[in-house]
């Protein structure tokens, strides 16, 4: 984890918590704890970096914790709230709606959640989409499904038509799960929520499967994609060492960030390449990507090389600037484009192989959670209920440093988080695969 | 399972059986139950057919159980075994390498067995590939592994060259397991050796995932493939069940036959389409596919659709008949194209649609055989070397109304196992999808 | 599978089946297939059997197919179905639940399904136990749950009760599945309804997770207890492994058969002593188990041990034939006690060993059905409700050559169906593990 | 993670690093990047810790950052290693080993590896274990394998032997991965290497399923364990929601910790009774767990029960503090007592429950990590050789505050990690469960 620059940690809060939290008894005890004001964890914690910050003027930069807090803002007996989840399918999105459900009805005693359908969509008359009534009965038994008993959807929609339909029904929280797209729509809703003066919080839930939220260390359902990559690279190694020359190609998710790729490598040791967007390589020339693999296959019969999605975009020249309906720039396909680059390259060497592709991607996004994530998308839920009842705002629920916190939603937004092509990961990477760099001389 | 026309099952044999089994204890005794002469087992079961059948002259058809014999062809000590696993891969390949080995081995008291490396290449000089020396530890936890530890390869090669191999390696059981066009190659190659008046016998196993071939009432790696298949069919709901007019569409092994298709559709019953070879359907018209499909849009808002691969080759024409490197010929690929067809017609009916496209062929593959695959495995196995021992060739081991049998490899080549539009297992599909049939009167 | 005597198969029926079925559109056509009169499938079906009969007078022993059929009894506008699940967990109940509430729902158009709770006690007031309504929508998703949604007991209760209770709620058809003594109180009760000369079917799908039912070649639950059982197995042998003399003991199910144990002792070989109730064995002496274990244990240091719960129940005198609720006899725990004796031997003779006892038993009665076991339990459910509307009664549906069939219940229960010492099954069990018999000379 | 008073967090050096790392180019380049001695994480991170912290004199609290540092102690050619693994089997064993072997092997060119057999007992010349070489083959495959290859036992051995038979076989590095008895016993080895003025570096890999070693924030094989823990979870609900009054009683592992069994509580949260060695409950009485029990029952007529097995040990008196061979005092049986207990409180009142029992414990521990925990275990045994290919001795590598660390052994073994009852964790299994504290007023 780098350093972080980051000077306004603070929260915003959409009005006064006067309220006595219902986690506590009448006499103001309580089987729960709760979190003070002075509860902050650090943002920088290397000594050097500490030792450098406190040369400086002012308080070192902290993130409040999330939890429970004694005063809340609103009233959870008339309280509505509304759940959306936005954006394509990852693991836990299921756990998330349930504890939040849950943590509101039982403990909080809020007796209106109002599940949005299909995403940003739902806020939106034209489409149609019912809203759905959520209570305990509603998420039994959805824990062990993958996707989202919401539905999703990708794409912006007009921000004051949100903000309308939010007045319409009468929200108090409104709680967001969704990436990077949906946390700057969640700012801007944030933002004419408060122009319009209208006492709204809203909580996000920065969700990525690729884990490359900016200042969000581990983000859900990424353990779980992990995991089952694995399968992916286990089948792809079996299909590689069946044959002469076999060679496994696998894609992997990761549009701007290989960490699924990295990790994935790291957990079934089959793998001989990784080639991830943060670390350029070269395909042609003496130290290009094609002549690594032909030397492995050489030396070796066989080889399994794992391709993040983004990688070498370099090669596709005139793809114009496409975009796709969520604003992501439209990738192309990396995983097609090496198949036949190696085709081509060992055809013109007459070198037979066998080349199998694997593109796993709809088969793990659309997991339920593995237990790991399930405990963790449980926290994030309850935190996220914490943060919404004390009138925090703009805010998104994070894992820092093994804590969570509040972070402002501007600053999760405000860059990406990537693989260090010098730090440990991509070090084990180097050192477990073997691979060396594939970059020809300038 | 229908009436099987067959007149002719005896087994050829390469010399007389008058060693006696090792399996026998030096008194006579034995812990093993052993086939006798009578022990066979009606090829038509049903009471009409045989009833039909005594009307008839001559005995009633029936197969001769596969097992152990009293008195075997090879005298073990000086008998040298080679083996070889030919085409795609297939849970399961590992388990039969294992159990033929140990048999042979512990049993036979065998202590040369050659594992003939990459398929029919693995007997051919010129591609160098080195010979495997098997024995019980080389055989060690190979079973929790997918693929083939000896590798595999497409294609043929010429018998000749086989057969001077087997000469040169002085063999006297070759063990082939493979598909359709393997065991084709096999009757060759023991045609061949007759020819020579040589001594080796040949012993298939027929390899089939799609569950294929002819009289082979199971082929084993099918029911672990209709296991994994039903992964993707739960990924491909949770995609469409998550947006607006989701489709899940998957593609599933069987070039020929929709077993697996058929099958997988029944275990994980979220399906609302299956296409299979068997079974003729129109894409357009009032009765077609998309027409069907939109009408499930209408009512239900997404719908689960699976392929088996050679659906719907009458698509393509002009693919003029070319064929990949084991004969078979090359399919379009009919998921690819589906996909296209969909979204081009609700493209121009103005409805939006989220299409997610799942082809998890190498990841089922390349899988290790589940619990009932490995034991069946092992049965094939050991049976194999039963057979083989005994001086049977020209032999498949099959499984037949709960018997393992021999069948003459010629019989089990001669035609294809498809699913019957009119059978039970049809008839489960179209109930359980609600699915209609999808032609349009001529 | 042995020569089965069998005389009488003939279905009892409780009336004309003169109504059209319902799966025959207007026109007399059908997308289904159906079951004609002379659709029967013979009951031996080995070549020297058949030669046998047709000696004898009479025509060869048949079961009728099951199957839809053209005519059927029930006229479905006005029918009520109940349906109940007894006795222990069984993975496949709800698949069964399901495809009978399916069937009869949306393919016979019956509109009232009854659900009684936690087995027969569901009919007796006494209990209280509400009904459950079942519909499309209360099955939707139980695919994935173990269990039975409608719970089940354990014991016998009145049979006049039972069918007072059928009486008053004018039930139509009872879908009833539980084990071996399930089946005999439903011949009382079917017994009971002819006797008061009531119009209601009695059709049973035999539940027996030790696959130990006469006449039933395979029960649902079976294939995928082997296969969960193999990962007690492979930690058994993990544990082994690791210590010094290091033992693993794992008790299967099996009070009178030791299918599982000696199917997933194939499915999983690293077991060295397969100890089921039909072998019987000594523990001391020369020939005895604790002495060939402690050669194997100088030979290679560790061993693996696979006992049934039915297994040396002679080491217990005195158990003096309790019985638990279902009238089963208490079985001693067998595992408890090997334990405990080999602890002791090992003791005496100074040797430390490690000993890991595992007992997976209700991790596996609580699983979901695998694929396969899905996709037969389907089978059941569909063919139970085909018979059930063609008014057939004191019917099982089973599995036999292949082809479900209609067996009568009585020939069902009459006895037991073990693992035969000297057939391919536990030879196969002798040859893989190396096991000896280890019976003493009298 | 609460306060750690720590003041010395210096590592012991054998001497000084003066050899340039072979991970180090010869032109001083690499791929890897390098710790510096600036490298360093704090050891408490809250703001107020902190605030603290600087009012005293010194400096803050911090550990060293693991990895590989330019200049080493040991010159690898000449360099053997010796690795053991100890105490009761535990997920990742197995990569760890790899890991250290691969790490070894290929960056730093070290050719002689030791594995010792069966834990200290492999250093005793008494038993007369052999030592296992270790090389990349050795290693090839084992991952997916549960145990350790190289076995176990527990235990303490002389200490003054285990040294002999260091300097015997002229070991420079021993790595050993223990639970905390190993711990120890590895600072007194360390010393008296010390005391003997030899040259031999000892680094720990704290090995701990239940989690509980102090200062280590994460264990490996702990998420693997929770992962497999809800399997039994969901039988535990499936058997008890099955049958009138079904009660599931699943005892999970955890001697002074509940991290398993509340963690497992929260990933699958079919649970409504925690029980944990940190927090006192009582059984009879008003507000003992029976009493909760009975109405639980009453409400919902099923419950299920997860408790640590070191959980209730105050209902044991006299077990007179018998040890194991690991010197841990014998926990008497929690879940046989309590299932007992149950039993007769609700025979006492006339209530039918059905319980059943599920111990797991050698299923879970047997098993192969999960990815996360391959991945994690791969980074240890790395950071392990990088410590002690640095000279550091009596040091193991911990995770602490997302860094791996250099933490010294006596620290980490001065008192141990457990749930805390006011924390977030077990806040989280009150809210999830419904749970209330179960003491009676004294």
């Amino acid at each position: 984890m780098h350093h972080i620059e980051i000077t306004d940690t603070g929260i915003t809060e959409i009005g006064k918590a006067s309220v006595t939290s219902p986690l506590l008894n009448g006499d103001g005890t309580s089987h729960q704890s709760f979190i003070e004001e002075k509860d902050r964890v650090l943002v920088n914690i290397r000594l050097e970096e500490i030792e450098a910050d406190l040369q400086k003027e002012g308080p070192l930069a902290s993130f409040e914790l999330a939890g429970p807090r004694r005063k809340i803002y609103f009233d959870s007996s008339k309280l509505r709230c509304a759940l959306v989840t936005c954006g394509g399918l990852c693991p836990g999105l299921n756990d998330i709606i349930r504890s939040i459900v849950l943590e509101l009805y039982y403990h909080y005693g809020v007796r209106t959640i109002y599940g949005m359908r299909y995403g940003l969509q739902g806020f939106i008359p034209k489409y149609g989409h019912d809203v759905m009534d959520l209570e305990p009965a509603s998420v039994a038994g959805i824990l062990d499904r993958g996707g989202s008993i919401l539905g999703s959807s990708r794409g912006p929609q007009e921000i004051g038509e949100i903000v309308d339909c939010l007045e319409r029904m009468n929200i108090g929280i409104l709680f967001m799960v969704g990436g990077d797209g949906t946390l700057r729509a969640a700012v801007k809703i944030a933002d004419e929520i408060l122009q319009r003066n209208l006492k709204i919080s809203v909580v996000g839930i920065p969700k990525t499967i690729d884990n490359d939220i900016y200042m969000i260390s581990r983000s859900f359902g990424f353990e779980t994609a992990v995991d089952v990559s694995t399968q992916a690279i286990i089948g792809a190694h079996n299909e590689a060492a069946g044959y002469p020359n076999g060679i496994g190609l696998i894609k992997l998710m990761g549009r701007h960030s290989g960490f699924i790729a990295a990790t994935a490598a790291l957990a079934q040791q089959d793998v001989n390449f990784v080639l991830i967007p943060e670390v350029d390589f070269d395909l042609e020339g003496p130290n290009g990507f094609l002549a690594a693999l032909e030397k492995r296959l050489a030396l070796r019969g066989h080889a399994v090389i794992v391709v993040a999605e983004g990688a070498g975009q370099k090669f596709f020249e005139n793809n114009g600037g496409e975009t796709d309906e969520s604003g992501n720039i439209r990738l192309s396909d990396i995983g097609i484009y090496l198949k036949g680059a190696m085709a081509k390259y060992f055809k013109g060497k007459g070198i037979e192989v066998n080349i199998k592709y694997i593109d796993p991607s709809y088969m793990i996004r659309s997991l339920p959670a593995n237990a790991n994530d399930s405990v963790f998308c449980g926290f994030l839920g309850r935190n996220a209920v914490h943060a919404g009842m004390a009138g925090k705002t703009k805010v998104v629920i994070g894992r820092w440093n093994n804590h969570f916190v509040h972070i402002p939603m501007e600053a999760a937004t405000s860059r990406r988080k990537q693989v260090s092509p010098t730090g440990e990961l991509w070090s084990a990477v180097m050192e477990t695969t073997g691979q060396l760099p594939m970059k020809n001389p300038a």
